[in-house]
C-alpha cells in the first residue's frame, strides 16, 4: 500500500524536523523536498540526506505545480513517498491541492506538523499569537505588481484590534525589508487612511527561528535605514498593544519608550 | 553562565520535539515540562526522560503563574534550565512574562519553536492558514462566564472574511465541542447578527496531529449530536470560502456538498 506524507522540516534547518518527522522520513521509499515556499538558511542538504539515511531529490515549483500527478502522487499509489517542506507543511495552497488530489486516488495522506513563522513570530516579538489578523503576502515589485489589497487587508485588521504579519516575496532575491516598508508608506499615501503612515510603529524581522535572528521594532520611516542581513525577512504591522507586549517590544526588539505610549 | 530555553514539544506525544530542542533538553543542566496550557495526550513521562536522558520535574500553573522566580528564573542565573512546553512555546502570555523577567536579570533566554494548533488547525481543515483571524478560548461555564467578546471577535473576523479558530477550555475535565456550540447558539439567540446561527457551517477537530485526529464539517446543530471521543477539543468558524478549501472540508471533514454551495 503507498502513502503520500508531508512532513514539516520547521524553521532554519535541518534540526527543525520533529522527531515523528524524522522517523517518517526514514521509513519512506522515497524522499523528496521542496525549497520553493520558503527558504532555510541554515539547511545542508548533505547534513539532511545524512540524518534521513537517503537521498533526497529537490522539486521545484513546476513539479509542484503543474506536474505532482507525475512527480509524487503516482508513485504513491504503491510506495511510501514523503515530501519534506519548510515551516509547516500545509501553509500553500499547493500543497492542500496536491493533498486532495492524492486522496481522490484513494491514495492514503500523513501530514506531520512542525514550527512555521506564522506561530514563531509571536515568540520572537512578544506579541500574542491569538491576536494576529489575516496574513499577506508582499510581492516584490520585479515579479508583480503590489495589490491594493495588501493595504486594506493590513488596515482591516488593525481596525478590529489584530496585528498584521506580511511575508516578503522571497523570488529573484527576495523583497528587502527597507522596499517592503517603503511600498506601505506609498500605498498609504494613495489611500489616506492614517492607519499606516511613515510614523506608525513597525516590527522587522529577519531569520526568525535562527540563532541570528534580529528583531527590530521602530517606526516605519527609521527601519528603512536599517540593514537586516540576509533573508527570510517579514514585517509585523502592529495593532493596539496590551502592556505586556509594548514591555515585549521594547525588551525583544529594542522599541523606543516613546514611541509605544499611548498606544496600549 | 546560565540560561533559559523554552523548548515546544509540538502536539499529540514527545515526537512533537524538533531535533534542536531535544539536543538543547539534553544540554541542559534541569529539565521542566509544563502541562497546563494544553494536553498532549500521547505523551508518556517515561518515553520522554528516557529520550531526554534525565530527570523532569513537572511544573504547576502555580509554579508558572506566581512562582516563577523562584521555581525557574533564580536557577537560571547559573545554570542551562530547560522548560518542555506543549505546541509552540510562546502561545501562552505567562510564558511570554516569564521570558521578559529572565532578560531583565540579564538572563539568556533561548525560543525553541514546534507546531502549534494554530497552524496545524489549516492542514487538518485545508482552510487556509493565512485567512485565520484572532484565535478565541472559549472557558467553561463550570469556570468562568463565557464572555460576550468570544463572540464578538467570531462575528468580526467573519464580517472581514476571516476564519476564527476557536480554543475549548481544558480544566475540570475540559469544554467539549458540543456543549461550545450549544454555547454559541445561545449567544447568537441573544446577539442575531445571523452570523452564527444553528444552521452555520462549524468545523470541530479532536487531537489535531495525533494518529486518530478526528475532524467534522457540518452544520452547527448537527454537531451537537456527535460523539468526538478524547480532547484536546477545538473549533473552526469558517468564514468564506475558496474553492479549493470548500473541497477540502468535503474531502477532509465530510461536509455535505450542499451546505458548502453559496459559501464559496
Amino acid at each position: 500500500m503507498g502513502e503520500l506524507l508531508f512532513i514539516g522540516m520547521g524553521l532554519h534547518d535541518e534540526n527543525g524536523l520533529t522527531l515523528r518527522g524524522l522517523d517518517a522520513a526514514k521509513n519512506a521509499d522515497t524522499v523528496y523536498a521542496e525549497f520553493y515556499t520558503s527558504i532555510m538558511p541554515g539547511l545542508s542538504m548533505d547534513r539532511l540526506r545524512h540524518i534521513v539515511g537517503k537521498e533526497i531529490e529537490i522539486l521545484t515549483r513546476k513539479d509542484l505545480e503543474e506536474d505532482a500527478e507525475r512527480t509524487i502522487i503516482s508513485k504513491a499509489e504503491k510506495k511510501r513517498v514523503a515530501l519534506l517542506i519548510p515551516g509547516d507543511p500545509m501553509s500553500a495552497t499547493t500543497h492542500v491541492g496536491i493533498l486532495l488530489s492524492a486522496k481522490k486516488h484513494g491514495i492514503r495522506t500523513t501530514v506531520i506538523h512542525s514550527a512555521s513563522i506564522l506561530t514563531a513570530v509571536s515568540g520572537a516579538t512578544g506579541l500574542e499569537g491569538y491576536k494576529f489578523g489575516r496574513t499577506v503576502t508582499i510581492p516584490s515589485p520585479k515579479t508583480s505588481p503590489v495589490p491594493e489589497s495588501v493595504y486594506e487587508f493590513i488596515v482591516a485588521n488593525k481596525r478590529i484590534g489584530l496585528h498584521t504579519l506580511a511575508l516578503l516575496d522571497l523570488e529573484q532575491g527576495g523583497l528587502a525589508i527597507p522596499e517592503a516598508i517603503r511600498i506601505l508608506i506609498k500605498l498609504e499615501s494613495a489611500k489616506r487612511t492614517g492607519l499606516l503612515s511613515e510614523e506608525a510603529l513597525v516590527v522587522a524581522l529577519a531569520r526568525v527561528g535562527a540563532p541570528d535572528c534580529l528583531v527590530r521594532a521602530a517606526k516605519a520611516k527609521d527601519l528603512v535605514m536599517w540593514d537586516f542581513g540576509e533573508p527570510p525577512w517579514s514585517i509585523v504591522i502592529p495593532s493596539r498593544l496590551h502592556f505586556v507586549e509594548a514591555e515585549a517590544l521594547q525588551i525583544l526588539a529594542g522599541a523606543p519608550r516613546g514611541l509605544l505610549e499611548g498606544r496600549e
